[in-house]
């Protein structure tokens, strides 16, 4: 448990290299928001040729629209933005468990903790069942939600972590 | 609205570059998770080193380690990490703002729609005032939440948006 050791020489690298990019302003200039999933073989920059500065990039298990949504409103109400894209990926974790399956586990781990079973049971773990489908639901959603500012374009894709190739679905 | 336009020639390249990462497993090898800012000007895995397998990264707006612990609870329970870095920045708009004046923003924007102030006050935005001040409390919220693994290492940092530097925390 000392991945965070690496970090300081790899910074001192960038920090040599940082360029203009004290520059940038706030607002991300593509006026783009992408939302993703947390997995750890998704490079967004290069995936998607996306260079510092140009788009908020929102992650989290799955790459929830949902859980998004607080993040969305913050960056197109004070940061204007006004497109989206929703990607999510093959092989990935959310398709393996369901929420009351990942619950008994987490309270099977340490079975006389009360709090333990009280704070997992108030979690939705937001797991899918099809891929293509849950990226279709996410885009459907944004589209739907009253706080999602209307003409918002809203793009949904799947990411294949076998061969780094990007499919547009929605 | 046509940001989208560009992955597709970007992600050609990527393809063709994509080497042998098809192989990487889905937990990742440096068994860590960070959770940081959605903010623009952020690529982490130029500003860490970090590399497609190593770790999963959470963003959201300000880089709240609350909003992260869905995410947080599957990366350990279920793919094997065990530490975590919370990492926030300099020029972060999480400090330009506070829940009651974004409501009111939003409600503002169309003072007629009933479904869009419903929805926005059910929001908590989870601003903050100090930004080193937010680091520790983000620290301090996963080291005593019941749903983190005991014995994760937690480290907490600062980004300067201006120089491109990494500085420890927590």
């Amino acid at each position: 448990m000392s991945a965070h050791k690496d970090f300081q020489k790899a910074n001192d690298e960038y920090v040599a290299n940082f360029g203009d990019k004290g520059n940038l302003p706030l607002p991300p200039s593509k006026k783009l928001l992408i939302v993703t999933c947390m997995d750890a073989r998704m490079n967004l920059y290069a995936i998607l040729g996306v260079k510092e500065g140009e788009a908020h990039i929102v992650r989290n298990a799955g790459g929830s629209a949902k859980e998004a949504l607080r993040s969305i409103v913050i960056s197109q109400r004070l940061l204007g933005t006004r497109e989206i894209a929703v990607i999510h990926h093959t092989g990935c974790g959310m398709v393996t468990f369901n929420t009351p399956q990942l619950r008994s586990l987490v309270k099977e781990s340490d079975p006389d903790n009360g709090a333990l079973a009280r704070a997992v049971d108030e979690i939705d773990f937001l797991e899918f069942s099809g891929l293509e489908e849950s990226v279709r639901e996410d885009v459907k959603f944004l589209e739907e939600n009253p706080l999602v500012l209307r003409g918002t374009k809203v793009t949904g894709w799947v990411y294949e972590v076998e061969t780094g190739k990007l499919k547009q679905i929605v």
